[in-house]
């Protein structure tokens, strides 16, 4: 006998059981129905892709983080660590196949080996959705409808989308004459909830001088009701443009919509990021806004011009869906289960199972589910399975149902019984009978 | 500017456009509600894994075509050839976590460096459901019934299971003396739908000699109906024993869940695998039988033994999902499209995009998926979108229908158009009516 292997996963890898991939799934399902209902379609690319096409020529931090090797044919091969890499090489592929404007989701791992403290994970799955080959408020607003929508549907509670633009930032940056130190303001700008105004102040000085740093800081912290902050931002920026009328429309189309309770205009969102050219956003949950944004995104110019010279403007977003059900889970709004399974068919007699096989049968074609407990055990270690399962009802048929023609229907959490005819060795139980048990039982 | 990377992916691999994506996507929910209506519930494990896991101590044909390497950690890592091996892992790691008898599937990308010639891909989805901790009829019944609910599900017209048993053929093996060749033989047999009775033949008198041989041959050919072809591979394995007899408890359960006319017993069927023990099976499609198996399984003692010393027999099936989608392809059954969408919401007049927005949020609000084309373009053009996307239904708000107060819902098909309601600029448009006309064209 070979020495055991111990079975053990990967730092910062996870099995998925029961209760947190039903959990996962559901919020998949959700989210797959709230796409689909706006004209989104799913893709896929594969997990494995040339090195070069996923890190570009290389260096950064992307690259150190990525799982990168040489396959059997000597590839230089990486796993993705994101989906939006993947999408832009596709666009790049497949603009002639497609139609454009072309909206897609697409729910997938990626594997980053970052620093596995705080509990971030290695392999986890992303969420993006994205309308590219149009540059228009329309768009705009209908990702921030999307990700309202989404988050409605998901049960999440309040939540708030925090909308800013790119280019009113960049007009302000250019009237202090400190265009040139845009990237770096604007990834010190993005750590203002992180180390707070004081220190972004300080750092702010150091890179673009007191007298700019301190208008920078009075930009972002502008408060107010959209159309104030607007009219702020804009007024500091030099006065009405694109970028402005740009983010009035949205916030019309929002309005229009319904959305406009769950969306305010915050000058501090700049998503550090350099690649977003439009506006942009982050998404906080009312009842856990310490955990940061957990669906972001923005318009960006151009997303494939690594790959193709064709003009691919865009916007999109990302939700984080681990993120998102660690929250549901400390809200208590997880919807995990051990199993969807409604009604155990209990295992007692001896020649009677081909009969179990053809109640279950009756029972899933009136859509219940419904499972046979496998093989003859004492009837408390097959309650005890159901109860650990989480399995709500229970059938049973002895050698007494059997010679009256009856089966007991058993509602296991009140102790309830009802018993149900079904007459006959070969005939089935008058399942709707059962069925209309199990819903009204589950119903309440 | 830098130069263009070409945006290619790596040999055997390939992604996803939205007929095919959808296509797939469609198989796999209608998998997940038979597989959830029969108490099995879903898990996942890592993408990623310790090779010394997935390979054991290594050699063998997997090894040579997994995806093996060193990750950044210097640990020796590999990706997943197929679900089983995780499987045992995860059973061997959460047993004491879980209730046994355990059902579950898994349906999940895994990785093989295969050579990519007879359209082989090294990156594909497999799908598996197991019931673990129990060996019974009813748990080797259950598995057939669940194979054949899934492609009655799947619409893919008739098929067969074709069932056999290891002990059966085992025990006639050893009443011919070659017991010690079993593994030899069980391969060998494996490939007569392949290589044709004769080359087995001149194989198998290689291995055995002549008269077993010949006597091999008329065991694996035996033919009629299942209870006759029972009888005559129980008479020439030896008579009665628990394996006959489980075959004959199986038979009954398929018969009285109503999948006895999809069920054939046939001696052929080995599984050239040498880790099952008890029922194996294969499905074959009536309408395409020469792409073999598309659903393939058994039984098995000991599921986890490389990771631990806790018994778990269990029974077990997956399906080639890849396989079955390129069959219904073939059949012309495949149900991919390029959308989801229903309705798309015309963009003709500048000044109405609130209210598309807000008559897009009631359409779907009814359940109908709905999208509004995102920028203001030429008529001719926004229809050339919904054709290329396979959109059913326009509706149109131009300036003549907004100041009526009404809409134009148009059968892009039939080229039909009614005009319905749809008062005041704030006001939505009485969207069940609009609803109405979507479904009732629909359904015709």
């Amino acid at each position: 006998m070979p020495d055991i292997i111990e079975p053990k996963v990967l730092k910062g890898f996870r099995d998925y059981l029961p209760r947190d991939e039903t959990a996962r799934r559901g919020l998949m399902e959700v989210l797959e129905r709230v796409f689909r209902a706006s004209g989104y379609t799913p893709i896929d690319t594969p997990a494995l892709e040339y090195a070069e096409i996923l890190l570009g020529k290389g260096g950064g931090e992307t690259d150190k983080q990525s799982y990168r090797f040489r396959d059997n044919g000597d590839r230089d091969v990486a796993l993705r660590f994101d989906l939006t890499v993947p999408f832009a090489r596709f666009m790049a592929a497949h603009a002639d196949e497609l139609y454009l404007p072309f909206r897609r989701y697409h729910m997938a791992k990626v594997w980053r080996g970052e620093n596995t403290q705080r509990g971030r994970f290695r392999e986890f799955v992303q969420c993006d959705f994205d309308i590219v080959g149009v540059d228009s408020s329309s768009a705009d607003a209908e990702i921030l409808i999307l990700i309202a929508d989404a988050l409605s549907a998901l049960e999440v509670g309040g939540f708030t989308i925090r909308l800013s633009h790119r280019g009113v930032f960049n007009r302000f940056l250019s009237s202090l004459g400190a265009a040139g130190s845009s990237v770096a303001v604007l990834r010190l700008v993005d750590k203002l909830d992180k180390i707070g105004a004081e220190e972004v102040l300080r750092l702010l000085e150091a890179e673009i001088g007191a007298g700019a740093a301190a208008k920078v800081l009075l930009f972002v912290t502008a408060k107010g009701d959209f159309d104030e902050t607007l009219a702020a931002m804009e007024q500091m920026a030099g006065g009405p443009a694109d970028d402005t009328r740009r983010l009035r429309e949205i916030w019309r189309d929002a309005k229009a919509a319904g959305i406009g309770g769950s969306v305010r205009l915050d000058p501090s969102v700049t998503r550090g990021l350099d690649y977003y050219t439009g506006v942009v956003f982050e998404t906080n949950l009312s009842a856990l806004p310490d955990i940061g944004s957990v669906c972001s995104g923005g318009r960006y110019d151009e997303l494939a011009s690594l790959y193709t010279k064709k003009k691919l403007p865009g916007v999109g977003a990302a939700i984080g869906l681990d993120r998102l059900l660690a929250a549901l889970d400390e809200l208590g709004l997880s919807k995990g289960a051990q199993a969807y399974t409604r009604v155990v068919i209990l295992n007692i007699e001896e020649g009677l199972e081909p009969r179990l096989h053809s109640l279950a049968r009756a029972l899933r074609a009136q859509g219940i589910e419904t499972e046979i407990y496998p093989e003859r055990r004492k009837l408390a270690q097959q309650f005890a399975y159901a109860e650990r399962k989480g399995v709500p009802f229970a059938l049973i048929l002895g050698k007494d149902e059997a010679e009256r023609g009856v089966v007991q229907m058993k509602d296991l959490a009140s102790r309830e019984s009802v018993e149900l005819p079904a007459p006959g060795p070969e005939s089935a139980l008058d399942a709707s009978a059962a069925a209309r048990f199990v819903r009204e039982r589950s119903a309440g």
